[in-house]
C-alpha cells in the first residue's frame, strides 16, 4: 500500500499520458492510476488497486485522460501596434518595399513597442496569454526584442515579469535584445552588439529579469561572430544561450549555439548535418516552429528524419508573433508539425512537454507526470492525445492544474 | 428623416462592413449608419445623422464593426465514428495499403454512420456546429454521403433538418449520395447511380429533405458520364446541381457543373482555362477548400488568378470533414485561403458572405447587409474584418443576430 500523507491530494481513477520516456507504452501511457500530489509536486503514481478506497481528499477522474500541462517554449507574446494592415497590404499587392518605406515590417512592431506603455503591453499580452492557457499551457516562455535598447528591453521584461505574477503560469523571460539592428545603428551594428554586450545583458541579468539570452543568427540579422561576441559574453556571466537559427539560410548558427551548450537552437529549417551532429553532441534542443513556416509559405522543412536519427530532442513551439506567426494555438502548432513536418503525434506531444521543458532548462523538474516533477497537469474530456492534435480547435480541456492547485 | 415603424429596432453607431459590391469603400465599408431591422429582415442602412436621437427599440453598438453572418457553403457536418486514430496510424508509418485493408479510409466512416444511432450523430454534429456558430456563422450547408443508402442518406438528412431545427442557425442540406461507390456496389457502380437517379434522389427529394444534389466527380469517385447522369435525373425534377470536381486530376467537371448550371464547383485545384470560362459564364460559383489542400499538403493551388480575371465568384469553406479537413473553423479556412493561395482579406470575407451565399442559391437574399436581406448579421469588437483572417482562434465576436434576434 501506497504510504499517504493526510493532506495529499489523489487525482484518481485517471489515464495518464506521462511523457515519461522510461515508461513502455506509448506516451507513457498508464491506466487505472492515481497521481498523489503533496502540495506543488507529484510525489507518486499508484495503480487505483494498491490505494484505499477513501482518503480526505480525493478528485475522481472518471477515467479522463491527464497530460502534463502543455509548455510553450518560444514565443513572442508582448509587442506593440499590429500588422494585420500591413499584411493586408502585401495580399494587396503592395511591394515589401514600399511597406519598409512607410515603416512596416519589424521597425514597425519596435516603434509601436517603445511608444507603448507597460499597462498597454500588459493587456494585449494577457488576451494572448489566455487564449494559450485555455488550451492547457502551464508554462511559456516569453522573449523581448522589440525594444532593442536598454529601457525598451527593460519595459517589455517587465511585463512578462508582471504576467507571471497575476496568472498561474509560469514564465521564462528570455533577453533577445540582438534580434534585430536597431534603426540608430543601422551603420553600425558591432556597436549596438557591444552595446548589449556591456550594458543591456549584464544590467538587466543584474535585476533577474530574464533566464536566458537568444539571438536572431541570420542575413537579415546578425552573423555569426556578432552572435559569438553575444554568446562570450553570456558565458562569463553563467547565463544560458539560444538562438534563432537556420531559419533562412544555413550559417552554422546551431553548431555554434551547441557549441556553447546552448538550451535550443530554433527553427532550423537550413540545418546540415553537420549541425544536427553538434546538437546530438551538446544536448541542444531541436525548436521547430512550423507556424512561421506555414505563414511565410516556406518550401525547406526542417531535417526531422536526421534530427531522430541522432537522437536530439524536438520541441514544438508558437514562436507567436505580429510578423510571421499570429497563432496563439499550441494545438494548432502541433497539428501543423503533423501535416507540414511529419511529427508523429506523439512526437508533438513530447514537444510541448517533455522536450520543450528541457529547451527551458527545466528538464528535471517540468513536462512529464513523474515523481518529484511539479504538479502541472490537464484533465482532458479526451481518450487519446491524439485527439489535439488532429483537431485543433476542439479544445477538450476538462480542469487545469498549476502546481497542484486547480485554476 | 427615415420613416421608422414603432417596432423597428434600430442597431445603432456601427461601422458596417455591408459586403455589397455596389458600395464603394473597401468591404462596402460604410461608417456612423445604423441598420433599421423589421422583424427578421433588413430595411434600411441610415446615417445617423438623418436618425431621430431616440426610439422605443435601439442597441447603441457604440461604433463597433457589423458584417454579415458568417455562411459556410461545404461542409461534411454529419458522421459517425472518428478518424484520428487513422491518421495517427499513417503518420506513424502505417500504408494506406494496411489502413484500407483495416476498413479504413472513407469506408470506415460509411460503417460508422450506417451503425450510428440518430441520436449519437446530432450530438455529435452539435459540438462542431457549436464551434462554427461560436465564430459567427448563420448559415452552413451540409451533405450527406457517408450513408450511401437510402435509409442511411436519409438518416443524415434528418438529422441536419433536425440540427436546423433546435438551432438558429439555417442549413441548406445537399444530397451527396454519390459520394463514394459503396462496398455493396463495387463490381457495378452504375447500379448504384441507377439507385441514386431512381430510388434515393426522387424519394428523399420527394420529402424536401435537401436543396440540391452533389457528386464527386473523380477518378476515386465518380466518372463524368456517371456524374452527368445524376445531373440529369435532377434536371429533369428541377433540382440544382454542383460538384466536387477538379481536386486531384481536371476531368472536366466543372464544365459540367457549368453546363447544368450549378450552384457551385468546389476544390477546382486542377480546373483548366476552359472550365473556369464555363464557370464564368453559367454564374457558378468556385467554392475553394483550403483546410483540404493544407491536411493533404498538396501544392497545386486552384488558378485563383484566372477566376478573378474572368470574375468568377468565390467561396471559402471548411469542408469539414473526418478524412480531410478535420478543421471546423472558417476564420481558419479564411486564413489559409489568404496564406495558401494568395485571396485577398477581402475576397475571403466575400468567400465567406456574399459568394457563399451564391453557391446555396441564397445569393438576393443573404451574405451582405443591404436592404431587404435577411437580418443575419455579427457584431466585432474589431475595428477592421482583416482581424479575424489574420489572426484566427482570437475571434473577437461581440454578438450573433440570427433573423433579426440576438442568439
Ligand atoms: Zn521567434
Ligand atoms: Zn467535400
Amino acid at each position: 500500500m501506497q504510504q499517504l500523507h493526510p493532506d495529499d491530494v489523489l487525482w484518481r481513477n485517471a489515464r495518464l499520458a506521462t511523457m515519461n520516456p522510461e515508461e513502455p507504452a506509448p506516451y507513457g501511457l498508464r491506466e487505472k492510476v492515481a497521481l498523489v500530489v503533496r502540495g506543488e509536486t507529484i510525489v507518486a503514481i499508484v495503480p487505483e488497486s494498491e490505494l484505499p478506497a477513501t482518503h480526505a481528499h480525493q478528485v475522481d477522474l472518471e477515467g479522463r485522460l491527464v497530460t502534463p500541462g502543455l509548455i510553450d517554449c518560444h514565443t513572442h507574446l508582448v509587442f506593440g501596434g499590429d500588422r494585420a494592415a500591413e499584411w493586408e497590404q502585401r495580399l494587396n499587392g503592395v511591394s515589401y518595399q514600399t511597406i519598409s518605406a512607410q515603416g512596416g515590417g519589424i521597425n514597425s512592431t519596435v516603434s509601436a513597442t517603445r511608444e507603448s506603455e507597460s499597462q498597454t503591453l500588459l493587456k494585449r499580452a494577457e488576451q494572448r496569454l489566455h487564449r494559450l492557457m485555455q488550451e492547457g499551457v502551464t508554462t511559456l516562455e516569453i522573449k523581448s526584442g522589440y525594444g532593442l535598447n536598454a529601457q525598451s528591453e527593460e519595459k517589455m521584461l517587465r511585463v512578462a515579469q508582471t504576467l507571471a505574477h497575476n496568472h498561474p503560469v509560469e514564465i521564462s523571460p528570455t533577453l533577445l535584445a540582438a534580434h534585430a539592428v536597431p534603426k540608430e545603428y543601422r551603420q553600425d551594428p558591432d556597436a549596438y552588439i557591444t552595446q548589449v554586450c556591456e550594458q543591456i545583458m549584464p544590467t538587466l541579468w543584474r535585476e533577474g529579469l530574464f533566464e536566458a539570452v537568444d539571438v536572431f543568427c541570420e542575413n537579415v540579422g546578425f552573423t555569426p561572430s556578432q552572435t559569438e561576441r553575444v554568446f562570450q559574453a553570456a558565458a562569463a556571466l553563467g547565463i544560458p544561450v539560444k538562438g534563432h537559427v537556420e531559419q533562412l539560410s544555413n550559417l552554422g548558427g546551431a553548431a555554434l549555439v551547441s557549441r556553447y551548450h546552448g538550451w535550443s537552437a530554433d527553427h532550423i529549417e537550413y540545418l546540415d548535418d553537420a549541425g544536427v551532429s553538434a546538437m546530438a553532441h551538446s544536448g541542444t534542443v531541436a525548436v521547430l516552429l512550423p507556424g512561421a513556416y506555414y505563414f511565410l509559405q516556406e518550401s525547406q522543412r526542417p531535417p526531422v528524419e536526421q534530427l531522430r536519427k541522432q537522437g536530439v530532442p524536438m520541441a514544438v513551439a508558437t514562436d507567436y508573433n505580429p510578423g510571421t506567426s499570429p497563432f496563439a494555438s499550441l494545438h494548432l502548432a502541433m497539428n501543423m508539425a503533423c501535416v507540414q513536418f511529419g511529427l508523429t503525434p506523439e512526437e508533438a506531444w513530447a514537444g510541448v512537454t517533455r522536450h520543450a521543458a528541457q529547451a527551458l532548462g527545466r528538464g528535471a523538474t517540468h513536462g512529464q507526470l513523474k515523481e518529484g516533477f511539479v504538479a502541472d497537469f490537464i484533465v482532458w474530456d479526451a481518450e487519446r492525445p491524439v485527439e489535439m492534435v488532429y483537431e485543433p480547435g476542439r479544445n477538450p480541456l476538462y480542469q487545469r492544474v498549476f502546481r497542484g492547485k486547480v485554476s
